[in-house]
């Protein structure tokens, strides 16, 4: 990541293994969002008063889980698996991607997400596409902050998950990030909606032509992610992680 | 791969590694069958309206991500865990199987699945058995495009799991393979039933004695699991990976 | 597995370390007893019509999983993590424990069965203790029939799970054993129960003082208990598993 | 861990390190709290009489589960991945960890807690903060003798989960941990909460401003953890753990 210049820095956004990277990300987000909307319409199909039932609760939250564990997993070692902008923005921010490689990400995924809610209004007759919504019970702004701090928690896990000094963990990093989405949704889905993926709320906001709040799912979630990956380079997982008094690692690592 | 005479390849066929496959792939179909179909059978006993209930969904998605999860694991170092006649089939399209050995699979695949379906015509007295069937807002087109999106997903799965380049994550490889199946059918679950498996439906389809839309769970899945094998191995990960300009596939690389 | 006097065989069954594992047996037995007779309390407790509604079967099903992936998890280094004398005797039928400490494990399966569901009794004032049942629409030979099948696959991952030849797949070998079960109680549990385990079906008969249909969850399991692992050993992976045309185990094995 | 003067452990207490730990167990607790006691909020709002629907209790165990594998998980490499007071207090009580840096743990763990219920409270307007109760059937001792099993289920998988002796099984830790905690969550949810965390009722304690039977989810979670690993360190598996008979541990352990 030394000082590369701008030209430079353009062509290696449109090498093959670049381009490869996109057509992952594409295809992960793709089915992530398709997974995740597609839920919310079996649910309501079920049960059109789905607010009212908690067993749409776990359909949706379940979805997150296991949607986001499998795309993130098969796109993990040709793109990073990012699979939502809020991730791309973090990496970004931190240094870990090329502006130019993130613009062409968040294009991938928008693109992916508007895709495959269009597949499911064209292939399921007779159902509009739902959006994420806040309920009466919150401002915009608390809507906001909570989407902030899923969202953290969510890139947090992206970044313990993408961390070498993890060890043996690391074979189950899309799992975690994939029981963190669905630990938040449960959390929230009644709330907020736990969205934590713009790419998500922007495709079925495009295909159902309804942009209220859109603000919400934009907002804190790339603040929170920001947050969270400069965090957990700077403060919490630093590069350099040996004590000059050594041993004291050894002593309170225990799981 | 090399080219080899006909009799050669159908030699290979008959080898005590090769029969011993053709018995795990039996195995692992049959129970992967048996838990779905039976699934569907205690939703019904449970609330005969089962189309009516977002807790029946969960149930039948989360037996799909079990069972195939754990039916994979158990035949994927005999058989290559395939337990569905469509990974089959884009296997042998792209070359990974030889054809008379991937005939054998869908025999025994067929014929496990039926069994399955017969056993639990039999044990369970007093029910028929439960076939897949697509929902009335949706035309049979719409049907056979969605399953063939769903078995994309899946079968993009099953080659992510079994690249050598996953590196430490191949370890979660079958469980990445059921997550994606179970977020399919939440998905799609109410609408086209979310088979993603000729052998599933075709096994209740014979004991059930209805062929109705059987195309559907035929023509999608096969279609879809050929692009989505042959697009891996092609395009998003050949097997040529290095870039030129070395170092753009770490700088993208975080998970 | 040597020939050995009848006499060291007993003196092997009482070294600290065999005492360890008839330790490490009781301690993941109760737990495991205790989360699936508790879940179908709670479910009880929470709906006394418990038979009709599918949240209740997701309730059981699921304990099954998680209780049994970490119940296999917590015991596996120590005693092999039967919790099931179903697979005990599979492994002393196949010759992997000696007879000696298969009749030790057994009673320290069933002895820690009785304690968990007599401490539900006890903390737990006014509910019974449920017991394991076979619908109407079931003959016992059925159920008995349906058990069996069910425990030939937990056992057959049980195989599976602990063959050093499934590499790295190795790693998640409890939660695939875990999420078996959870399958195949999702797929009959409103018929047969789905138990698989006959410590479980008698410690909760002893409690509640009904025998009931007990042979039912002893003969099925223990006879498909050990046609799984003769079958595994002998049949599907036996020790020499080496082709003398090399190349084909390589050819069909992608997962 | 040999014999350090007072103030040495103290200075070792508050290294960069150290504090990393401190702020990753801050970061892991507050959103396990966050997640579980969201998940309660949620289900009350979705249906009010919240006790009568087993939905309701997938909703929180499944919470449970999928909350504290991610938050074991993304800790685990920097401060053990405690997330629980009744962990840090088995961990000290065997010498794991120092007095002093449990003590900051626990402050951590307790402060977490309560600002995730406070945030709680603040986004979600107009809903109040559920806190763990007992139901009428129990005894706060019965309770308290419940909560203290559970716990020692939990700190006995945590133990297991960090020992190295585990070998590949290692890589899943967390999410045996997660998967015991939904089990226990699911077998006794409606009738002692299913705490197992003194922090997370006290933080919703403090937040709701009430602390009735607050002790039941102190006495018994301590006393069961201290237990737990006790008998872990010393019985089950004391670390020289070879036989003066080789081959007895080769010979029982099958998975």
């Amino acid at each position: 990541m030394a000082r590369i210049a701008l030209t430079a820095r353009f062509r290696l956004a449109i090498t093959p293994n670049a381009l490869r990277s996109y057509l992952a990300e594409f295809i992960s987000t793709f089915f992530f969002v398709f997974a995740v909307v597609g839920s919310m319409m079996s649910s309501r199909k079920l049960m059109p008063d789905a607010a009212s039932d908690p067993a749409n609760l776990v359909v949706v939250a379940i979805t997150n889980a296991f949607a986001l564990a499998s795309a993130v997993y098969i796109s993990a070692s040709a793109s990073g698996g990012h699979v939502n902008p809020a991730v791309t923005f973090a990496m970004a921010v931190g240094g870990h991607i090329s502006v130019p490689v993130a613009l062409v990400y968040w294009i991938c995924q928008m693109v992916a997400s508007v895709m495959a809610c269009l597949l499911l209004r064209v292939t399921v007759v007779g159902q509009h596409i739902p959006t994420y919504a806040i309920t009466e019970e919150m401002t915009g702004f608390g809507a906001s902050v909570l989407e902030g701090v899923l969202t953290f928690a969510l890139v947090y896990t992206v970044y313990a998950a993408g961390d070498p000094r993890q060890g043996a963990l690391g074979a189950m990093g899309p799992l975690a990030i994939g029981l963190m989405a669905g630990a938040n949704v449960l959390a929230t889905g009644p709330f907020s909606g736990g969205s934590m993926n713009p790419a998500c709320a922007f495709g079925s906001a495009v295909i159902a032509g309804s942009f209220k709040n859109q603000a919400v799912y934009w907002v804190g979630p790339l603040i929170g992610a920001a947050v969270a990956g400069l965090l957990y380079d700077n403060v919490v997982f630093p590069s350099q992680a040996s004590d000059s008094l050594t041993g004291i690692s050894d002593g309170i690592t225990v799981v």
